[in-house]
């Protein structure tokens, strides 16, 4: 066998591993019996275990060493190694002590942040969530950075991202969005019929409506319920999303189901033959969160959309939306309004969401602030942003799972995927003509095309700027969200 | 650690990659979406590769010959060891170019056999019979035998069974049964209501209550749908059944939860702590049948377990079975017919089906019998133990999967466990006052915790014989089904 097939059959065994462990999560996640749970944690943990072991395989780094920059490879092969050996040195940057300590701090932090949202108690969460901030700033140092330790986090999900990047959009954000939302709001309009109630079988079945008209492909996928909506992959012909349903609120099944749908797309876009290698692999967290708020935002919040889906939807619950009329439900769908919590947020305050926690996220790795101090921050910034005052910490700083987990650096990437979003949209309505039309009438088969060729297909092959600029001529700009904002919601009767 | 904690932690992580097999086969039978196929087959053969190797690996080898006689282990520690050893010195015995060999071989009958049997073609399917039956051969002869090569295959499901154990067995049914059989046939029984229409729905509610009320634990365990019933588990903790509608034909769903539901209250009864562990196995494939026998036959086929569920059956399903007596649905669930199909057979010309296989693999082994000969063969013995023509290969010696799996030696341990069943029931009744009364009522609880004490807990601890003589006081003895069989057959009205 030659070296590079050697590589690839590393890399997909390592596939396997991994996606035998996706199938255990998906099953703990959807019907796995509830006394199930302590085993499971223990086969997990022992795949876990293999995959570390072929990811940190010393042929592998031979192997790679050896490839890199071999010209007889062709394009999607070099692209592949480059990859492969970026992630192979970051992986050898983390001592094995390191990541048992990082590891154990996690599962005690996550059950104390448990505990600590339930009794409302920031306290019990506290000493953790220290432990992880310092363990998190030795990462930082383990990987090393050029400008800010935060960039070394930053780049794990999101490829070359940094502070340094990220600032002027979110002082766009500052200067942009939150005078724009204070001139729209408050929305006049009565929403309460959203929350009727509205039957679990029939909010199923208009689900399972919507995802096939997007053109996600069930026989190579499938629905299912779980408490947190959520897409998960085994392979591109596997690719499975779940939703959840709250007969009190028509907003939960419809939003999630339409994000996961978007993910799930990009997922069933990839190429089967690249199966296990970065040529087969999304090309980073913002890349992804494009492909489910393209789809749940630019698409799913349209009027457009509401003109084709409204008069199905209104004949399904005749009691409850019978005497409501299109515009008024757009504007329902569509009500901006500053909250607590960032999942339930509208698609202009929710980025007021994302940038506090970034705000915060970077204090924590310049030590300008303290864990303890967070609880003051925070609320702090909601007042300053949101003009609200947080009534607990459990609505709060401790609303999120994601620093139980480490997972600082992650929250951006949910801003900057929807502004690439918006950016891709834009460019998408430019180069289909009649793109407007197709959606009001329920076509999706054009968009989904362009999105398959212009993003799907390739995988890791370029990097979120070079992709940018391939389909939109210039690097993220927010100015295009902006200018959605503005025609959407100046627009609305 | 200890050697023996050494052992334990070996045993454990190779429970681990099989059981997270399990995971994905389940998977595969239950919500896999089609196109998911071809990429789970490599995900499988991955883990099934890392199993291998732990269960082959030379340091665990070596420290079960360190531990082998250990007395400072206790009993259950020390049985656990000679399984282990015994069952790592078996396959040391296979080459892994056989392994390869024989791997392959199946995989291409399998699919022979499937396009054989969808044509009625047996020439198609028996040039790889031929090549599995040739390594069957030197899989026996690696293995080493005493007195029959077709040992060393029995051995693998049931240890220690022999042809010469068989044989006085089914010549007690070849002259005590087939008579039987003939002198109680034809059966007086219009069972035409049995193929009306039984809605999926109300089916799936009644077999749920079914499970429910032998005790089977739905926190550690839940039933879904398959072509093929099931019982699958991943530890005691989450032993998941399945099962099959039919519905124009109510024997189907009931008789398929009762057996699966037996097979899984032993596995739910296998105590957690033995996880991975020969003590936290099952005996053998005989005695797991016997569980699931004994709830199917003994129990489920009696007339004391339907004066409780008729009336409720009934009420369900009123306008099919409203003019239907108890009686009546009682001889319709026990009639006794001379049939093709070995998984449709009553429980009665059952044991001829297996008899006839028995006898044919047998003669494989002695190579008294070419592949070529086999449908001659077969509609011979058809016609011999059972009074009919066998109308098509499809119908006849092509009807069941195994041999396309290399699964010779597997057939008898159906009959031994239905065996197994109505001696371990002999004895429950002569142990348990009351305990006809107990199944009249719907009241099961004694019954499963005689299984528990009796069997379930025990794991590997003794062998089937030891077991056996430890409940019943005697080996297997063909004289309890014979005498189950006149008394229920012989006392029907």
């Amino acid at each position: 066998m030659n070296q590079y097939n050697q590589y690839k059959t590393m890399l997909q065994k390592a596939a396997d591993i991994n996606y035998a462990s996706a199938v255990l999560q998906w099953d703990q996640e959807t019907y796995m019996p509830e006394n199930g749970a302590s085993m499971r944690a223990r086969q997990l943990a022992t795949l876990a275990g293999y995959a570390h072991e072929l990811s940190t395989d010393k042929h592998l780094g031979v192997l790679l060493n050896e490839l890199i920059g071999d010209v007889k490879l062709d394009g999607q092969q070099q692209a592949n190694i480059r990859h492969s050996l970026k992630d192979y040195k970051q992986r050898a940057k983390y001592p094995a002590a390191f990541v048992e300590e990082m590891s154990l701090a996690i599962s005690k932090a996550f059950n104390s942040w448990h505990e600590a949202k339930t009794k409302n108690d920031f306290k019990l969460f506290q000493p953790d969530l220290e432990k992880l901030v310092d363990l998190k700033l030795r990462e930082a140092d383990l990987l090393g950075y050029k400008e800010h330790p935060y960039d070394a986090l930053l780049d794990q999900y999101e490829h070359g991202l940094t502070v340094a990047q990220i600032k002027p959009l979110f002082a766009d954000v500052r200067n942009q969005l939150v005078d724009f939302v204070k001139q729209i709001t408050p929305m006049k309009v009565d929403s309460s019929f959203m929350h009727l109630h509205y039957p679990k079988n029939e909010q199923w079945d208009f689900g399972m409506k919507l995802l096939a008209d997007m053109g996600y492909d069930f026989k190579a996928g499938r629905q299912d319920m779980s408490s947190h909506p959520f897409t998960t992959n085994f392979n591109s012909h596997d690719v499975r999303v779940t939703t959840r349903i709250d007969e009190n609120n028509l907003h939960e099944m419809i939003w999630s189901t339409i994000h996961e749908g978007g993910h799930a797309l990009y997922e069933q876009g990839l190429l089967l033959e690249n199966y296990g290698l970065p040529m087969g692999e999304a090309v980073s967290l913002g890349i992804h969160e494009s492909q489910s708020r393209l789809w749940e935002n630019n698409v799913g919040r349209s009027l457009n959309y509401w003109k084709h889906y409204y008069p199905i939807i209104q004949k399904i619950f005749t009691s409850q939306l019978g005497n409501v009329d299109l515009n008024t439900f757009y504007k329902a769908m569509n009500e901006v309004k500053p909250s607590f919590i960032r999942t339930n947020a509208d698609e202009l305050t929710y980025h007021f969401h994302i940038m506090i926690r970034f705000e915060i996220e970077v204090q924590l790795m310049e030590q300008k602030v303290k864990v303890s101090e967070l609880p003051e921050l925070w609320n702090a910034l909601y007042k300053e942003y949101l003009g609200i005052d947080v009534p607990s910490v459990s609505q709060g700083v401790l609303q999120d799972v994601h620093w139980s987990h480490g997972s600082l650096g992650y929250f951006p990437t949910y801003s900057i995927g929807s502004f690439y979003a918006a950016q891709f949209f834009a460019s998408a309505k430019k180069q289909i003509p009649g793109l407007e039309n197709q959606l009001a009438t329920g076509n999706y088969s054009e968009l989904l095309q362009w999105l398959r060729t212009n993003i799907h297909v390739h995988g890791k092959l370029y990097s979120a700027d070079e992709l940018c600029n391939r389909i939109t001529g210039e690097s993220l700009n927010f100015k295009y969200f902006m200018d959605y904002a503005k025609e959407k919601y100046l627009g609305m009767k």
